[in-house]
Parts: structure tokens; C-alpha cells; sequence
């Protein structure tokens, strides 16, 4: 029995005659490279969350899309559940396999179609690195501003299907806000152009919809994203504080102060003792907590903002601020922040990446509630984030060896992404819901909206084959859980503790 | 007969009975203000787009969130269409009323409800004039920056029903950018909340999806809005150019510059005597185009920035170049191109004001051939432009007295429309669809684009009750149009020739 996508809840997926599949497969599209042995099956089997696995079917791995329009229309016609993957990247569980579906695997498509300096823009295959958007830019001063830490190795199509963000998403915005045009494959094949090259499209605005809907309502061919001039000068800004609050305080003077930052990052005295082992970045390791705020723009304006944000640091409370003396130093500064993440790892056997959101003015009462948290449940977490938009990144440190540690980890977990929901914010900021956070999203909808959502999902996939048991709940998984609820009567999300 | 609501290709409505339905609104919601004789109705025939022209079956003037929600079940139970207007000042007859529909008039919902200066948000009802929340914000130094040209007298609501622009929205974007959340009723009356106070929104986008939707989706209740904090200051330059693709080419090499400024407007001959005429901006009478390039920000950047663009300009082979000297002058350069419709509807008894949007560097192209279209015509054309962005609002100069002119006027604008798309741009960058625009659509998209938006309508409003024939035109609308095309092989949208 497959305990990740649990038919009971999630609705009964179609048996499929796996034989079948493969022998119309290889009759159809014959040039399609096809996996389907248990060996080759396994590299698949969890994208960047490992903690949940399942093997797939089938892998196939096109390089023409009307192979990828093939596959699409032989599972539609067969009824076989389809889950597009890019480079697996994903912190969610958002390209999970299913175990009677398909896993597309569209990480071939890494062309750069074109590169228009003139209108800013870069059209490119779905399974391009982030990066290499930026790097293929860089001839002409421009750039693709939405950075995640895992840009090295991440693909467009997966940044579009999970709204990405990155450090500079305060200032520059999510993927959202830095695409003009995708080209689709519905579920039975079709292609359809969502956006337009000029401002605005007519219509409901479908590619917005597009974005951020995890591989539900069809499968991403072409990304045409906006590409932004380099900044003619960045200088980084590191404050240290005593105390987390006050550096939570900080970040609101910051920005109250109308200044706005193209990064604007956290990180506690656990995230900074581990970067700093790691990385060498030259943090201060006594700290409670440092900021990390960088400023962009003409060099005149960065002067200048450089100037305020330390007044308004000093008068925080921050008992010192250092700008990066060069660009090999603020290169430093940040290497230590993007890689918070594999640091703190070397910290425990094992970490659960928290990803919630609150109204910036939550940050020092959050915090606090997440130290009391912490301490209850006997767990490390070490809190690195986003604060200049509120997207905080809790790191909870445990050890899935030792009995018990796993079941409170996901606990506190679950309570922090409750406590978010209760400030006003949500259960994800970048790394989507996947299916990792399906049950939180019992907490952040009602019944009327999440209706809503799966009339949606009718609109575009009727049969729902698309990314099955991700994203959005069934009312049956929610009413299952608000049941558990009532009847226990203890944690927010009770089906944790059948891990 | 209505001639703006064709049953024959729009779909056909529900007959009403009008007394029951007084009746039930009566009985029912007794304090509800209801307007249902003749002379009565007559203010709410139109919206801005006093060619298109309607009288509803009733109008509702609720006060309190109850009285909509009632009129919403009551509508939908006797299954009679509703259309939504604010302040009744678009562009595109989005709000033109139906015969055998309700007038669901959200003007009383006027309150400004909270303005919180550190999340820089405001929250407000739908009625609430544009320019009122910039007002209300003003006193934290902090305001609202997406800005119609009539921005004194339109509603939010209207603003998001119709995603908005404004002449700085090249750099802050349009409505769907300055939004976090919105309260909506559905078409039966139930009430939702789209986005969240914090950074992004799990699930799909409906946000986005909403903004601009044109009252299909459900009928806004509540927005809450982004603010920014006041720029330090901001200085305008007005270039002169003895050609309009000189200033065209202008405007694409301050972009490739790098420069985003606030505000990048053009305006041509016609367009600038005008202008002058009526507000005495200052302009240059003689120069067949003029480029306003406002930049804000800090000081010593916006010094920086007005050097670099000044070079930009006369390299680009400006005749004249001129900073604003202080604050009163830049306001009066401003108050020209923001009155230049009223100016120009001095010059004929009619004119036509279009919205279409093209890639930036097809201007030269493009306005050169509006030129030829003009002269075929024997229509003047004024154009005045959101040049930085693409968005086109050329304005036909004609007299409907005159036979024929109406007709031509007409033929002309939607020869500008095709000739948008055909370069990459769309039917309309900022005033929407509406009912004006209604057959370009079928030109905008394709049957399997038409049908995607006809099942998210859907899934919204299965009964298609809110504001049918506007927006998405019916693939019958569409057929009916591609038979006559083919059949008559002339004009890109023959029915134009049936006025």
C-alpha cells in the first residue's frame, strides 16, 4: 500500500494495465525513451524532499514535444495519471510519483530559445536552469531576477509551476511577477499560449493562474520571462543584534523607513554558527541573530541608502554593522545565506524546512512563540528567512533514528504552520504545498474555497489527472482530518502521528 | 430589439418577470433602495463609453453587505443576469446595464476601513475613489500608485474588476501588483476571500485570476491594497522630436538604457495642440511629438538618472529637451497629457478612443501605419500613449452626424486592433474588453483559448448570470463573425459594417 497518496482520502485513481501502457507507448512513440525497471525506476522516486518516495509506473523522458503531446494524449485516453517533473529540485513533494502514473520528466527540453535584449525578454525551454537564464542574459547587462537558493540546479518550468521566490523577491517579486508568456499542454495534448509579449492580456488571466498550481492544470512547454538590467552597483549590509526580536524590530524600521532592499535576510545564532562552520563567510558567530540587507541600483542611490539603513540598524539596537568591503565580500556574505540550508543539515542526522509566511509586523512575537516551541518539543530549529517579505524558513534539527524524534518534528511543524495561519499568513511562501503541506491546507481554506479551487482544476483537467493527491485537498481528506480533530481533540493535524 | 445583447450569437437569457422580481427584492430586502421607472434608470444607461447604451430592467443601490448578498441569492434563485458598476467611469462598456438584467450599483460602499502604515496596506470597500485611498494614505507619507486618468472619480472596485493601469505603471505595475487580498460574493451570494495579507497565497492564484475578470467571476465586496511609500521626489523632462518614430525609437533606447522610469508618455501633433489649447501645459506646439519621462526616487539618483536620459533623448535626436523647474511645472506637464481625451474631444464632435498594446519596439512601425490607416479613412487620429509600456491610445476624431463617419471610425479602430495583435500585442492594455471589445476577441484568441476561459467562467458561475456578453465572447459570436469573414473577405470584423 502506498501510505503518500492514500485512495481512502485523496479519491481512487484508475488501474491501469502497466503492460499496456508501455507496449502503446513504444507502438506510438517509438523514439521515446522510456524507463520501466525497478533499478532505472529509482533515481525518480522523490524530488528534493526525500522524506517521501514512492516508484513510479513508468518514467518517460521525451526530447520532442510531440512526444511530450504523445504521452499526454495515450494517458489521457487510458486514463493514467500524469506527474510532470523538471530537475526534482522541489522542497514540497510537488513532483512525487504516483505509483499508477506516469512520471514526465521534461528535464531534456533545455534549450534557450532566444535571448531579446531589446524587449527584455528570454524565451526558453522548460527544463533551462534558472541560472543559465542569467548567464545567457549577462552578455547584454540584463538578468532574470527571481533567484531560489537552488538556482544552480533548478529548472524554469519548475519555478513557474511553484511560483518561486529567492532572496530578492522583496524587491524584484516572485516568478509571477517576472513572466510574460508560457506555452501549455492541456491534459489530452493541446497546446494553448497562456499571456502575451505585450503588457497585459485580454481575458481572464490564466497564466497567473498558471503559475503556482504545482502540475495540475497542464504541462509547461515554453517559459518566456522578463529579464531585468543589472543593477549598476550592490553593496550588502551585515548587522548583528543581541536578541532576535530586535533584529525582527529591525527589519520593520527598515522598511517603514520606504527603503527598499533587494534582500533583506534573517538568520539566528544556530543558522549562524552553522553557515559560518560551513562557509566561512565571516559572520559574527556570538550573535543572536544578523540581517543581511543589500541595496541595489545606481551608485549614487546606494550611497545613500547604504547611509540610512545603517542609522536605522544602529538604532535598533545592532551592536555592529558591516558593510562588505568588496564584491568577493558580499559574494561571502551571501554563500553563507544560500547555503543555510546544507549547513544546518551538518548540524543533525536530519532536518524538516519549514516554509510559512506572516505579516511582517508577526516577525518578534512568532519568533518568540517558535523559541517556546522549540523547547517544548525537545527539538533544535534554526530559524533563516526572508524577512523582508515575512517568509520565514524554520530548520527543525532531529534524528530519525532515535524513536519519537521524526513524530515530534513533523508535530512542531505543524504547529508552526498553524501559528502562521492564526497571524494571518500562510502555510507556504515559495517552496509550494506539494504534498507535503496538503494537510495544512485543511487549516488555511474553508470548505466554499477549496470548492472553488477544485471547480477550477475541473476546468482544466475534468478527469484530475493531472498531479493527483497534490496541492489542493479533497473536502473528503479535510472533513477525515476535522473529524480526527473534533474526536482526539489534540494536535492541529493529527494524522501526523500515524508516521 | 437590444442591439448590444444579441441573443442570436450571445447566448440566450432567462425571460424575467419584472414585478415578481420587485416584488421578492422588495419583500424580502425592505430597506433596499430600488430604482425601476424609466427616468430613473436613465443615469445608469452607459458607463464612460457613452456610445454603447442600455436600459436595465432595475437598478439596486445597496447600502449594507446583506443587501448584496440578497440581491445575489435573489437573482440567482428567479435566474436573472446581474451586472456590476462602480463608479460607471470605464472605458470599454464593462458595466453596460442588460434589458433583462439587475444594475448592482456599489457606489455607497464609500468607506475607507483601515490604513495600516507598517504593512503599508489600506483596506477599503469597492466604492472608494482611487485617488481617495492615496488621500487617506497620505499622511504616513505613503501612497497608492496605480493612477487612471480619471482616478478622481473611479472606484477601486472598478479599478480591479478591470485591472487598471495608470501612466506609472510602467514601473509599478498594474492593479493585479498593488493587490494582496479581496472579498468577493459569489454569484450565490457566498462569501470568499482571494489572496492574503502575507506574501503570496497558497493554492491557485484566484487573485490574479479576478483582477480584470470584468465582473464574470462574483461581485467584490472589500480590496485590500498595497502602498508605497512617496517617492523623495520626482522630476519630469519633456522632449520634442520633428517625428513621431524618432520619438518612438526614443522611447525604446531610454528601456535599453536600463532607466525604468515612472512614467514614459507621448503624445503626437494633434494630441499636443490639443492638449495645449485646453490646459496651457507648456507644450511645444510645433513638434510633431513630444516624449514626458518622469523619474522618482531618491534625490541624488533621480539627478543621476535625469542626466543620463537627457543624453538618451538628444542622441536620439530630440529637437528640445526641458526639466520641469519645480513642482508646479511638473504638475501642469502632467495635467496636459492627463486631460489630453477631453482636450482632444474639443477638436470634433465624436471621438474613439482606443487601447491597444504592442511590443515596444514595433512603435515606429506601428504609429507609421496608423498614419497611412488615418489618411485612407479621411479620419484624424491623435495619438497619446503609455509609450514605455506599449499601450496605445490612439483617438478617432469624428463627427456621427456626418453619414458614414460613425462607420468609418469605426472600421479604422478595429484595423488598429488587428494590426496589434498582428505584431504581438493585444486589443487592450488597461480599459478592458467589455462589451466594446468584444469581437476582437475572437481575433485575440482561438476556439480552444475561448473554450479554457468559458469553463473557468464555469466554475465561477455555471449559470453564466454575471455580466453575460461582455469580456469572452461566445465561440457562436465567434463563428458568426469568421462565416462573414470568409464569406465577404473584407474588413477583419465585417459587423462593424452593419452599424
Amino acid at each position: 500500500m502506498n501510505i503518500l497518496y492514500d485512495e481512502r482520502v485523496d479519491g481512487v485513481l484508475p488501474d491501469v494495465d502497466k503492460a499496456v501502457l508501455l507496449r502503446t507507448l513504444r507502438t506510438r512513440l517509438p523514439n521515446l525513451e522510456v524507463l520501466h525497471q525497478r533499478e532505472e525506476l529509482k533515481p525518480y522516486e522523490c524530488d528534493g524532499l526525500s522524506a517521501y518516495r514512492t516508484t513510479p509506473l513508468l518514467v518517460v523522458l521525451p526530447r520532442q514535444l510531440d512526444e511530450v503531446q504523445g504521452v499526454l494524449r495515450i494517458c489521457h485516453e487510458l486514463r493514467v495519471p500524469v506527474v510532470a517533473r523538471g530537475a526534482g529540485t522541489g522542497l514540497s513533494a510537488g513532483a512525487l510519483p504516483l505509483e499508477k502514473g506516469v512520471l514526465l520528466v521534461m528535464a531534456r527540453f533545455n534549450a534557450i530559445l532566444h535571448i531579446d535584449p531589446d524587449a527584455r525578454t528570454a524565451r526558453v525551454q522548460p527544463g533551462v536552469r534558472n541560472l543559465a537564464i542569467s548567464q545567457a542574459a549577462a552578455p547584454y547587462d540584463l538578468y532574470y531576477a527571481p533567484d531560489p537558493s537552488s538556482q544552480i540546479a533548478c529548472s524554469i518550468g519548475g519555478n513557474v509551476a511553484e511560483n518561486a521566490g529567492g532572496v530578492h523577491c522583496l524587491k524584484y517579486g516572485l516568478t509571477v511577477h517576472n513572466l510574460l508568456k508560457i506555452e501549455i499542454l492541456t491534459v489530452d495534448g493541446e497546446h494553448l499560449t497562456l499571456g502575451a509579449d505585450a503588457l497585459d492580456s485580454p481575458g481572464f488571466d490564466l497564466l497567473a493562474l498558471f503559475t503556482g498550481s504545482e502540475g495540475m492544470l497542464g504541462v509547461i512547454t515554453e517559459v518566456t520571462v522578463k529579464l531585468l538590467p543589472k543593477p549598476q552597483t550592490a553593496k550588502v549590509l551585515l548587522a548583528a543584534f543581541d536578541s532576535v526580536e530586535k533584529a525582527g524590530r529591525a527589519v520593520a524600521d527598515i522598511i517603514a523607513a520606504g527603503i527598499i532592499p533587494a534582500g533583506l535576510e534573517m538568520m539566528d545564532n544556530l543558522a549562524i554558527r552553522a553557515a559560518e562552520d560551513f562557509i566561512h563567510a565571516g559572520y559574527p558567530v556570538e550573535a543572536h541573530a544578523i540581517l543581511l540587507c543589500e541595496l541595489d541600483g545606481v551608485e549614487a542611490d546606494v550611497h545613500d541608502d547604504c547611509a540610512r539603513v545603517r542609522q536605522v540598524l544602529e538604532r535598533a539596537g545592532a551592536s555592529s554593522v558591516r558593510q562588505a568591503r568588496d564584491e568577493a565580500e558580499r559574494v561571502r556574505f551571501w554563500a553563507g545565506r544560500k547555503n543555510a540550508f546544507p549547513a544546518v543539515g551538518r548540524l543533525a542526522p536530519d532536518y524538516y524546512c519549514m516554509d510559512g509566511t506572516i505579516p511582517r509586523r508577526e516577525l518578534p512575537g512568532v519568533l518568540q512563540a517558535i523559541a517556546g516551541l522549540s523547547t517544548h518539543y525537545n527539538l533544535r530549529v534554526a530559524n533563516v528567512f526572508h524577512a523582508g517579505d515575512g517568509n520565514m524558513h524554520p530548520l527543525i534539527l532531529f534524528d530519525a533514528n532515535q524513536p519519537g524524534e521524526l513524530e515530534r518534528a513533523e508535530a512542531l511543524g505543524g504547529q508552526i504552520l498553524e501559528l502562521c495561519v492564526k497571524v494571518g499568513g500562510s502555510i507556504t511562501g515559495e517552496h509550494g504545498v506539494g504534498r507535503e503541506k496538503i494537510n495544512q491546507m485543511c487549516a488555511q481554506f474553508n470548505s466554499d474555497e477549496l470548492t472553488l479551487f477544485h471547480a477550477v482544476k475541473a476546468a482544466f483537467d475534468p478527469g484530475g489527472l493531472l498531479n493527483p493527491g497534490k496541492n489542493i485537498p479533497t473536502l473528503h481528506r479535510c472533513a477525515e482530518l476535522g473529524a480526527m480533530h473534533v474526536h482526539m481533540g489534540q494536535l492541529p493535524f493529527p494524522e501526523l502521528e500515524r508516521f
